[in-house]
């Protein structure tokens, strides 16, 4: 008791790779101290936009959730679970659909924008117009006092706050309103030097092994201007510098930078090295990974577990909202 | 085994009228027999449009319940609970919803009319737009084989239909398209002649006493061009007239018919024994709804019952829908 509740939700996109983990993944390990969590897989919310072919849904979830474990997500502290699982959250969206405006939905900034750029799926449904009601349900169902957010979801979180807002306005109660805890990703540049991110098929799966983690650092893109092994590098512009700023040691570090200044390092030398700290990095998480994988009655039984604990919170969520609209 | 579902709702929205009772009551209790029977009391349905004050919901649901087992509904043979005790209804709505165009509730002719109807209410919600795809829920929760239907409310039983054709579709299943049982019910006109409503407040409350029953059957309009007594009138336009024809036997009739047209019984006679043939009509109803009303224990238990069979019947439909989808 007297911890404040965090909630916080991660979609089943297909496999995890470095970039989330040193983002959201790590940042869950590291709140689940602080705070009572519920960090819940958002199923329904991939199913809006997966609708019409979820074939891949159940082995995504899956894997999602096994990394997590991997990762650190400790379930004797935090409530891990599908969110499909509890079904208060299709009633607590429900019964908000019923005192939330229309406009404020179709106002939502990241609603035309991502029907745009999912031009390849039908988005002009019901549900994902819906997509922000799911979320408020999330968040109220646990009565979060803090939701982990980065700064492009900030409008979702109001929106979530307004709706919760007119419920209390409306049917006389206090409920609260959830405040964001604003998080800072470090930029993880993918193999391209752009943003690592699935779409761009740029990333560093994180079940790689690591062998495939070192054929993957040997492509990744350096100083463009570095023609010949023995030219002058700069280390600002080259995405396995970040690495290295990210995995080194600062005694390493500052060796490796003067090096390619000097043009006495390679490039694939440099890289071997930076695959090296990636591998050592990820050692402990393959190691749980490979445990999860092999005994998947684990697994089962704390998903179970979570979404039992999350359902008796959300049953009692659900007892009050049902009171003050007065069924 | 063996029987078709059937699978009805009606709204809780105040005190039911013999409108009401002649219409779609009667016909829950003469379908009773023939199908197996999901009588659904829909809350949440009507929260839709009262949902910025649902003060009365609680009391108006309770009444509607007394008033249908008081009626003929028989617990043994249908299934009679609160929507909104059964939590299915709101996830099947949820996952309806994702596959549900926006278009095509958009275009559904009811929609703006409502909201222009209701003007002093304001409709423009996610979850007023999303009430055929709650329909469309209750519908597939039961694997209806057929609903009731008046002919205005062919349109959403089209929807309801069309939304399962395209879940069947994507996820290559085969749930029942429920078939429409058209409905006639007879006209039944209010105080002032014109259709008994609610909204016109020219009802004939189900639970009024005789007296209140004939002092409103006093109040009721007639020929217009009867002024004095003795003034032959025409009973084809007279109210009290239509009455007759519904309640009283065909000698009864006849001579009634004959004596207006002669002039030699009056209105108020004649309003007095219609008023006794109403409240004849409803002598069982009344006995049973004051059984009923001083038995809330016995309500209580068959709601209960009946949502705990709905529920079993709910879980296992899930139970298919999440399986097809593929979580």
């Amino acid at each position: 008791m007297g911890k404040k509740r965090l909630v916080s939700g991660i979609q089943p996109t297909g496999r995890m790779h470095l970039g989330n983990y040193l983002g959201a993944i790590q940042n869950w390990v590291s709140l689940q101290d602080d705070y009572e969590s519920f960090f819940m897989i958002v199923d329904l919310h991939a199913l809006t936009s997966v609708y019409e072919d979820p074939s891949q849904l159940r082995k995504s979830k899956r894997e999602l959730a096994i990394d997590l474990l991997a990762s650190g997500v400790d379930p004797e502290k935090a409530c891990l679970f599908y969110q499909s699982e509890v079904v208060e959250h299709a009633e607590l969206h429900l019964y908000l659909s019923m005192v939330t405006p229309l406009s404020w939905l179709e106002r939502v900034p990241t609603y035309k924008g991502k029907i745009a750029e999912l031009k390849e799926k039908d988005l002009h449904t019901y549900g994902f117009l819906g997509y922000p009601v799911l979320q408020a349900a999330d968040i109220l169902l646990y009565q979060g006092d803090v939701v982990p957010v980065g700064k492009d979801q900030l409008p979702h979180l109001e929106l979530a706050r307004q709706i919760v807002r007119r419920f209390n306005h409306l049917y006389k109660t206090d409920f609260p309103e959830a405040d964001e805890s604003l998080t800072h990703f470090p930029l993880l540049p993918g193999l391209d030097g752009r943003k690592m991110s699935k779409s761009y098929k740029n990333t560093i799966p994180l079940s790689s092994t690591p062998e495939e983690i070192t054929a993957l650092v040997l492509k990744m893109t350096t100083d463009p201007q570095r023609v010949r092994r023995n030219d002058p590098g700069n280390p600002e512009v080259c995405s396995v510098f970040s690495y290295h700023k990210l995995f080194n040691t600062e005694y390493s570090l500052k060796k490796i930078d003067a090096q390619c200044r000097a043009g006495s390092i390679g490039c694939v030398d440099c890289k071997q090295q930076c695959a090296a700290l990636i591998v050592d990095k990820l050692a402990t998480f393959r190691e749980k990974r490979a445990y999860f994988e092999a005994n998947p009655d684990i697994v089962d039984a704390v998903l179970d577990r979570g979404a039992k604990r999350a359902s008796e919170v959300a049953k009692d969520t659900m007892k009050c909202v049902k009171k003050v609209i007065g069924l």
